[in-house]
């Protein structure tokens, strides 16, 4: 079992050996890869143990293969597709964004609760209302939905998701959801992101400072 | 001084707040709080004390108290102006995305490396060369840049925004960045995100798999 800490390397990992197949590079060391990503060798060692691949004396590790493991072990090597619901500001901005195909997943349709969004075009695809999902997962054997609609509306859709068949959240909404266990979930909330981000700033260049008037 | 985590809960805080403040509600209990958010009511209490609001027995915390300190506290009482660098599909979405101003995060400029892309509109934005940017920045008295550039440019991308001024990186390039240690970082990797969903979902739903041919 694979360690989720060692997971969330694997894309910078996969990013980097490809660069290197791409240069004409065959075989890469765990030192060379630490120095490269800020690791240390001992931590790449580890991580490449869990690809299942390997290391040869002298050589190191052959890229094409630690390639090949990563994204099996990514699941990326399968295409996934995925419904994004939500087609307001951000989820706009995802199904325009187009980045998501470089590691297999694919937006396969737009749902959104708002009758005047119904029939518009969002980055190439046909807002349906939320009526027609039930069918469409079913139809297209869809696991996967991507979710950002508001944060007050979010646990609602997310009930109805998990109703009619979606196994894994990808979750955008600011909310932290209530699931059955066996539904996989993962969030991605920028409002916290930049809360931290605009903290350490505050807190870094301008001092503790008194929020309270007393 | 108050901890990350606590940070990383104030926009959700937030975010209730208002919505009680709309719905006309004055005062509010930690014990409320804490079941509307999945939290413990001590967590609660010891999040609240961050803000510096005290709460009072039998009616709990004033709603538009907890609300200005929590904003202040995050510094999003006043509102930050930002450049995004990179205007790729990442960088497209993010200028395109208009749910920054909530949290009073405004972005002022886009700049990319790309000379075919210098002059387009995208979000209403007109990309700016790269060799502008200096000047901007001194010009705007700018601190804090969204980074959406390809990995492997990212680290010589954001050297150059520190040598410009630039004391805080929201970073999106998947990359780990090297940096001195006054800068202010927070990283937002969608790669990331999809790869811990991704190798949950397969572990969960179709068990282990041997990645590598023996």
């Amino acid at each position: 079992m694979i360690s989720i800490p060692t997971i969330k390397r694997f894309p910078s990992y996969l990013r980097l050996l490809r660069q290197y197949k791409e240069e004409g590079k065959h075989w890469v060391s765990a030192t060379h890869l630490a120095k490269e990503l800020g690791l240390t060798p001992i931590q790449v060692r580890k991580d490449m143990a869990g690809t299942g691949v390997e290391g040869k004396p002298k050589v190191g590790f052959e890229i094409e293969s630690l390639i090949s493991a990563i994204i099996c072990n990514l699941g990326w090597d399968t295409p996934t597709n995925a419904i994004l619901v939500g087609a307001g500001h951000l989820g706009g901005a995802l199904a325009r964004y187009d980045g998501f195909a470089t590691y297999g997943l694919h937006i396969v349709a737009l749902f959104d609760a708002d009758p005047a969004k119904k029939g518009l075009t969002v980055g190439n695809k046909v807002v349906k209302a939320m009526e027609e999902m039930e069918s469409y997962i079913k139809k297209h054997a869809i696991s996967i939905a991507v979710v950002a609609v508001p944060a007050d509306v979010a646990q609602e859709v997310v009930d109805h998701l998990v109703e009619v068949g979606i196994k894994a959240i990808w979750n955008f909404a600011p909310k932290d959801l209530r699931l059955p266990p066996e539904v996989v979930v993962e969030r991605t909330d920028l409002a916290t992101s930049f809360a931290v981000l605009s903290a350490k700033f505050r807190r870094t260049f301008e001092g503790d400072i008194d929020c309270v008037e007393r």
